[in-house]
This record gives structure tokens, sequence and C-alpha cells, in this order.
């Protein structure tokens, strides 16, 4: 079996996500471009070289590669929850370093999908997965924030609304940021924080 | 004449402009239900129980309809503008007057349009309009931050960015607010701005 020209199946797996990743952050850049409903399959395919049956080999259509955008953005804050949960340090320092990753995630190229594209674009079975994901965050926000005023490094407040506006304001660096800016992510991460965590720490801190 | 059947012009053109702007209205409600693209003018004209060929009359076509959404929604914010132009008040006083207006504005029928709908659905030539527009209203948040550092009642900071954060965590309202929330647009309001004026006050004051 070795002279087989096919590869070993595990290899061909890892290809294949290889490839199926590759479409989904092509297709990312295009929706980001054009618009989700001004791009078609076929501006995909061209991106990558590619024809449009090819980009049937991996995802079945335009809607299941927009799901596929949403949650490889929505995953990485997701990600910076898990790895909060067992942290010691106060309220304010998880919302911090949770403040971060989300200006981060925002920034790179499936920010856009994420903030831009309406809900109503996605089946009802997508557009419930999606907004589990979503309430996820918000209700993580919620609790560090509460947390952070249990442990005095929060001011008193409304820890919904005040997620709401945590999240808004870095949810919009996903509708203007392009690349090329005279900033780099980090910076304009750090901006963003340094408004919003100082809005965040009591007056006596 | 008086026994003429036709209104007198004057009345006339008051009556076409209320009607223009209930249709103007009207899209604005169904482009948030439905989404800019699932709208046609038939469910705009369904929902003002007239024809087609009446919304015809009093705008040419759902982009123009989707111009003039934007363009009273801009509008509340700079008329806030100019009407600070002349204060007296301090940086940070004028920044919160402004931000209360502002997140009133987000909070009505048009919050939904000049935050969800691209500007790729728009010509060129509109397109440019509304730019105009926001960029104004953008120059306006960063001279009021720049003016708050020279009188001392805003921190050292970026104004361009803080502009866009503040900016970002009021637009945002304008994606999620629905109405028949728990809180009124006001007491919302008030909680995001407690946390951004904070943001914005040094730590001294």
């Amino acid at each position: 079996m070795r002279e087989s020209p096919w590869k070993p199946s595990r290899e061909r797996a890892r290809e294949r996500e290889v490839k199926r990743d590759a479409v989904i952050l092509a297709a990312a850049r295009a929706f980001k471009e054009r618009g989700y409903h001004n791009t078609t399959l076929d501006d995909i395919a061209t991106y990558l070289n590619v024809t449009k049956p090819t980009i049937y080999y991996y995802l079945s259509n335009k809607e299941q590669i927009l799901f596929e955008c949403f949650r490889a953005g929505l995953a990485q804050i997701t990600a910076a929850l898990s790895e909060l949960a067992d942290s010691k340090a106060s309220g304010r320092d998880k919302l911090l370093t949770l403040m971060r990753r989300y200006a981060a995630a925002m920034a790179t190229e499936f920010g856009w999908c994420m903030v831009r594209v309406e809900d109503q674009d996605l089946s009802p079975v997508m557009s419930k997965r999606i907004k589990a994901l979503k309430s996820e965050i918000d209700q993580g926000i919620r609790k560090l924030i509460a947390e952070g005023m249990e442990d005095g490094s929060v001011r008193k407040c409304d820890p919904k609304m005040t997620a709401f506006a945590l999240a808004g304001a870095l949810n919009w660096i996903g509708h203007w940021y392009r690349g090329g800016e005279p900033l780099t992510p980090e910076q304009i991460g750090e901006h963003f924080i340094e408004l919003l965590d100082n809005g965040l720490r009591p007056r006596t801190v």
C-alpha cells in the first residue's frame, strides 16, 4: 500500500481541514470587501483560484460559509472566557484580559462578519446556534463585571448595560477596521481599553 | 377659487412632506425588522396601506429611501453638534450633552439603518454624502475631546481612537435596541454614558 498515489487518510483529513479553513477565510475577506449579499460563491472561488464545485466539496452553501465565519470569530472570545474561568485574578484584571482578546478577534478577518451580517441571513437553526454563542459571551462579560463589583475592582454599575457598552465599543472595531491602519490592532485595542478600563474602575482606587 | 376641491399649494406641499416622512419612517421600521435586502417596496406600501406607485410619488427607489433614513438619523446628531458650537461649557460637559443626544438618536427607528446598513448598498454619490455627514460627526466628537483635554475636564488620550470607542459603544444601541425593553432609551443612554464619562474624566478630578 506504500506505493498508493493516495495519501494516508489522516493526512488527507488534515489537508481537507486546511483547505476548508482557507475557503472560510477567503469568504470572510470577500464578505468584508463586497458585503455578504453582493458576494457570490464564484467570487470566493476566483479568489482561491478554484472552481465553484471545489467550494461545494468543503462547504454546502453560502449560508454555511457565513455561519463558519461567525463561529471562527466568536470561538476566539469564548476560548478567552474559558481560559479565565479558573483564574484567581480580580474581576477587573480578568475583564482587561478578555477585552484585549476581544479587540484582537474584532481586528481579524472575521470581525466584519461577526458584527455586520444580519442574523436574518442565517436559517433559524444556525441563527439560534450563533445567538447561543453570543449569549455565552455576553453572560461571561456580565459575570466578570459582577465579580469585579464583588471584589471592589469595578465600580457599582448595571452589569447588563455595562457589558453592552463594553462589547459595543469593541464590536465597532469590526465595523471600521480594514487593515493597513497607522496603528496595529494591539495599539487600537489598548486605546479602547484605556477608556473602558478607566470607566470601570471605582474612583477611590 | 375658494370652492376648488384642491387645497392651497402651501397646504399641499406640507401634506406631501408629512406623507414622505411617513414613508421614510415605515421603511426604517421594515428595514429593521426584515433587513434591508429582504424588504421590498411592496412591504413598505402594505405597511402604509397604499400601493407601490404611491411610494414612487414620494421617493424614487429603495436606495433613496435608505439614504433618507440615514440622513434623518444623522441629522439629530449633527443638530446637537451645531447647538453646542457656541456653548461655553467644558469639553466634558459638551461631550455629555452630545452623548445623550447621540444615544437618543440611536434608539429611534433610524438607529438600525444608521449602523447596520452597508455603504455598499448606496450609489457612490449617496455613499459619499453619507460619509461626509458621518465624518462631520466624528470630527465634532474629536474636537470636543481635544477641548476637554485643553481645559482639563478630559484626561489625556488619543482623540481619534477615543472618539471611535465612544461612538462605537453608542452605535451599538442601534444594533440591539428593539423597543419594549425594560429600560427607556434615556435610562439605557445614562448607563452607557456613566461608563464612558467615567472613562473620560481624569483621575484627579
